[in-house]
């Protein structure tokens, strides 16, 4: 079933101890929806300037993902550049150029509008609110959000997390939404604000679900070299929510897979820059990296 | 089979979110070893001072293990005080006194010479190397260490791990012993010192073991209140090589299940101040929560 995904469309400017590359095609929602289309059908609503073009239009293409909801407007793309030269969990903000992102009014074609599953990227709560309110027959909603919003702005960020399935945010973020620093006792007071699935994810330690009073652990495969972990956690996303998108239903094994499959993908991202290996990947492998991590966590 | 296990026999005086308690029976051999008797037959060599009575004994041979080797001598035993208010992943140490600790000259009962299994638990890696020598029948031999012995006493440390099986330490000091920061290059440098497996502890995120070629990760449990986490490592070393010397061989199947039985014994540890939880567990209650992990992290 189709995910329609709203997120940001940008170039990254990204250095890591593995080296520096100008201008990679990234943002969350092109890493989630080059991650998910290896399981479904993705749609996005996005916004970008002149400096996006046919060349970048090309790789959404590639990946048959529907590109007919990003808005070209005068001016330039979402620009951001960071680095991870000290420590590859968390990157080091030099610049973030808004742009025409500043702006950003969600339009949704009318073509997405049976979309069933719809993934609310990292992006202005209100703006997230904006589209599920528009999207209603979306049977399945997931989202994402940052400590920027948690902090300044979560009255809109609590309207937004009220009318989610599914939560996905890292430790710092589920503490801070929280104000509890035991993930278990925070875990469960951000479901309490809606979310009836949560993810938290530990970077290099894997990522932890919290659904249905059940616990599930998948690990991240401990990987020779963190190339960039741009967009690892977007990719997770990705991966999770477009298996889950793929299956005729979410049951708690089908939760327990998606898990695995987002982990997947995002190590899959830390391998090469940008979303270089995201762009070319195929199932078999995808596939045979499940099978390693099931032997990285399975007693038999 | 019998694990002899040298190491610490102390008192402790903690601190943490949970509350305060004075001169708990503590030390790296104490909680190793109470966490390995449910598994194996364990033997102690230390040294305590006038104040470990009865009492304290009577602690030891309520889980039948064999204090033959904790040498009594004039003076205080080893007391630590140390708090984890600010982080319960990182111990505040207070105070370090050693007193009859800092003269500890390990001396091996005659009884103990049969012991195949040899258990190094955190001391100078002078005596590690003393007591290991002193007892060549030990067919599978494993230890520990930290920060301040890899830092200042390097030379020596890497002749203990010359004759290590298997290593059992912390991400940081991994990191500080190969002198990189990726896990599974620093692994790799590590076991090239010796150890033949390595176990790299993450704290509240589980465990990874690398051996002969491939890599095993245990998750930890999600705790809704960590009381203590004093001597979770210990105890994870003592349910992990207990469940080894216990079994006819050591297979990668085995070695897998004794990752479990470490995590499940570190998890319990953390539910209570000092060794209490330790002291009055079942087997029943392990192999409870032993299938809990395995619910935990097992897709079906």
């Amino acid at each position: 079933m189709a995910i329609t995904v709203v997120g940001s469309v940008a170039f990254d400017t990204i250095e890591t101890p593995a080296g520096k590359r100008e201008r990679c095609l990234g943002g969350a929602a092109t890493y989630f929806s080059f991650s998910a289309s290896y399981f479904t059908d993705v749609r996005v609503i996005a916004v970008v300037g002149e400096d996006f073009g046919k060349r970048q239009e090309a790789v959404f293409q590639a990946r048959n993902i529907d590109t007919r909801g990003i808005e070209h407007t005068a001016g330039k793309s979402f620009f951001w550049e960071g680095s991870y030269l000290e420590n590859l969990n968390e990157a080091n903000t030099r610049i973030t150029d808004l742009n025409v992102f500043a702006s950003f009014n969600p339009k949704i074609p009318d073509i997405y509008r049976d979309s069933e599953y719809l993934f609310l990227a990292n992006i202005d709560p209100v703006l997230q609110r904006r589209v599920r309110e528009a999207m209603p027959q979306a049977k399945l909603v997931a989202g994402d959000t940052m400590n920027y919003w948690i902090k300044d702005h979560r009255a809109a960020l609590l309207e937004v997390l009220k009318g989610l399935d599914i939560l996905l945010i890292n430790d710092t973020e589920a503490r801070m939404l929280a104000g509890n620093n035991n993930l278990v006792q925070a875990a469960r007071a951000v479901k309490a604000l809606g979310p009836k699935a949560l993810v938290i994810k530990h970077g290099e330690y894997g990522a932890t679900l919290f659904h249905g009073g059940r616990t599930f652990r998948a690990p991240a495969l401990p990987l020779e070299e963190v190339v960039d972990p741009t967009g690892a956690g977007d990719s997770f996303a990705g991966g999770f929510f477009g298996y889950l998108a793929s299956q005729p239903e979410q049951s708690p094994a089908v939760f327990r897979r998606a898990m695995f499959y987002g982990s997947v993908m995002g190590s899959f991202a830390c391998e090469r820059f940008g979303t270089e290996r995201m762009q070319k990947l195929t199932r078999p492998e995808i596939d045979e990296r499940f099978n390693l991590f099931r032997e990285l966590t399975h007693l038999a």
